[in-house]
């Protein structure tokens, strides 16, 4: 019996798996980095006398929470440039605004600022596309979340890379660069459809089976984008990916607000992933992700935040409760995208469609003790009839206290550990104050 | 010069009115109950250097918000039945719950749960539709919230009266009860356009006439509402309403998430309000107001974040958020219901609504001093390119800090000022475990 083992013991425990559960008198049982016991309180505390014990007395613990979609760096563009449709959005405020501010120090700046949030609000894992990944990863690793970065893959030029063999090749770099890294793993990253064309398209698949890794991709943003290419080619995005060989387990496919019967069948058959956004594709007016149609077909959808420039934030507590209002405002259907089910979404979901599936997104022996502990009690979370129920419908990030990534206490009575979040949020003001002036 | 009088001095001061302004460097002077000036900080101060000084250096001083709509006894039902369309909700659940449960003291520490959780989440002043709206009227009054209580009339028996003639009688000795009360006012509630016959109505609308009281009514919350209306009668609720007198700036109609062009016409030309709950209606799948068409056409549309039973939580921050991005996505326009205009729903249309834009819903000298300080200090709320947006797609209610309403301080940091929280959360458990052993 290890002294470094720690037993949590909270009210009540929600292991995601198996579905719909909530244990009360149970504890966890965190040895090292893993999970390595689930059961009656009484007895693992008997059984493990030495153990550290951490007392949740009016809290839930549930799989830390991951975020299958986002571009941590944009924390510092939080609220530049809203109320805007997308193309006017991204044409002639995110992409200049970037193409004049986005260097190391930004992307170094901005991905602390996001993982803090991203910490405090619940969340130990999660899939980032953005410039200069070899930096995001850095600050994953050093902030202790675990984290898939993406390697970007566009045909034209970016701060990044000029061309898509400097993409390439920046991203090999990168992908060997992380290897040692413990929590930080690599994926590819073409931007979307419209601005990725077939041959890199065609590289990013055989590497990515070469390297193993998953492929992050925006697909069906807008209905603009979907008419655009069959007005130009005949078909949509999704089928053209489809004819070069993409739509399979490996890929994440990000928003997907634009999908017929049929796309819907070819999705769920395919084993790709669906990453659901609701918050940005809501607020950049894109669409509606038909969740409830994609899941009953047998798809599997996660859930992300996407860019704090088009959400404005990044909490998946908030995102999950959106996901549910917006499932069942948009299919008529009260039932739709229970709370259990949204849950899932943001938990075994997205382990799935990140290839985590054996390691995190569940409380399950053997699995990365990557966990979040919420405390039920505030006012406006009082009374609690059903713990998952107060969890998705009237949680704010706030109410989250402590958060386990790897067996490591990461937050620690709703403080981070190892993070002096003044410091962040004073570079953060600087940025804007600089970007402000002269935008 | 008063010794009585306060200069809050907050960060960035969003009066509301005049439209779509933020000052820097400017004060609030508060005297007794009201608003004594706005202007610079320097000269205020200068002018009045008895004043209590309140620094808010990270805040954003608004008018406080103003729910125009809800159930605040409720709340003790808060996730009792989740995932559930209208019908079912109301009638398997709510309705039985209610017949069991309600009473004097149910109405007193469901209320007073609502109202902590409004004052500390920056709601300043509510309208109500409950029964012993008494005993809301005495909670508002005594916890130092301004309310608008609804006289509640209905067709069939409940525990608050057994036929209209009763309710009546009740609700008058409510109405002359309360008069004498400084921050609470009645308005009539028939309850719905199926649940109330004619003859009732038109003597809802003699009575509103003669005492001079607005008129709250749940109306085309449904599809199936409207469908059977018609089915029954060849005619929409509201056409009937219409017919019956009722469409008057007198009336709040809650809801209305089914409405065809003419009836949206008819809206805006008639002077009534409407009253958006837009997580309510997502929530149980009801279907969606035509905001952006109601405000185009001229029509008064405030915010409401209805009962917690079906929202689940009662912060009109989330409620903005949640009805910006609606709007956005149902119109298929970003550029749909921006911050500024959906921080004027909950301020400044609601005020109109209650008939009180005299009185309150922007920082105007000679309106009572509801005002709310917002802290755009967390991480989540950083940086700040422009604080409205912040409020709107970056807040939660934890960053409220202080309240005064009617120039009493109610929020100090955070806390509840004479009111022991952990009393009424203690109540809320008792009764939880109460209803769901015998539910």
């Amino acid at each position: 019996m290890s002294s470094k083992s720690t037993l949590l013991c909270p009210k009540w425990l929600i292991p995601v798996q198996p579905s719909q559960t909530v244990l009360t008198e149970h504890a966890v049982l965190i040895e090292k980095e893993t999970i390595k016991a689930v059961g009656k309180r009484e007895r693992l505390i008997e059984q493990h006398p030495n153990a550290d014990v951490v007392q949740l007395p009016d809290h839930a613990l549930i799989p830390g929470l991951i975020n299958a979609h986002g571009h941590s760096a944009m924390t510092l563009l939080r609220g530049i440039a809203d109320d805007l449709p997308l193309e006017t959005w991204l044409h002639d405020h995110i992409w200049p605004a970037e193409a004049k501010w986005v260097n190391e120090q930004f992307v170094e700046d901005g991905t602390k600022l996001a993982v803090a949030e991203m910490l405090l609000g619940g969340t130990t894992c999660f899939a980032d596309m953005y410039f200069y990944p070899n930096i995001s990863a850095r600050v994953a690793q050093n902030m202790g979340i675990r984290a898939m970065v993406g390697l970007i893959v566009m045909d034209f030029p970016t701060v990044w890379a000029q061309n898509p063999d400097e993409y390439f090749t920046k991203g090999i770099e990168v992908h060997d660069e992380i290897r040692s890294y413990s929590n930080v793993s690599a994926s590819f990253a073409p931007h979307a459809p419209y601005t990725v064309s077939d041959e890199p398209l065609q590289r990013v698949q055989t590497l990515a089976d070469e390297l193993q890794l998953q492929i992050q991709m925006h697909i069906h943003e807008t209905e603009h984008e979907v008419k655009e290419a069959i007005g130009q080619t005949g078909q949509s995005p999704l089928r053209r990916l489809d004819d070069l060989g993409l739509l399979t387990p490996k890929l994440m496919a990000v928003h997907m607000t634009q999908l017929d019967a049929s796309e819907i069948e070819l999705v769920a058959r395919s084993g790709m992933h669906v990453i659901h956004c609701p918050e940005s594709n809501m607020k950049l007016a894109s669409g509606i992700c038909p969740v409830s149609d994609l899941l009953s077909a047998g798809a599997n959808v996660a859930l992300g935040t996407d860019g704090a420039a088009s959400n404005n934030d990044l909490s998946m507590l908030g995102e999950m409760r959106t996901a549910s209002m917006l499932a069942k405002v948009s299919s008529k259907d009260a039932a739709a995208l229970p709370a259990w089910q949204v849950l899932e979404m943001a938990t075994i979901n997205g382990a799935k469609a990140l290839n985590m599936e054996h390691e995190v997104g569940s409380i399950e022996v053997g699995k990365f003790a990557d966990l979040t502990a919420i405390e039920l009690a505030s006012v406006h979370s009082t009374p609690v009839y059903d713990p998952i129920s107060t969890i998705i419908y009237s949680c704010s990030p706030e109410q989250v206290t402590d958060v386990w990534v790897g067996g490591k206490r990461v937050v620690n009575s709703r403080v981070l550990v190892d993070t002096k979040i003044a410091d962040l949020k004073l570079k953060a003001r600087d940025w804007a104050d600089r970007i402000s002036r002269t935008t």
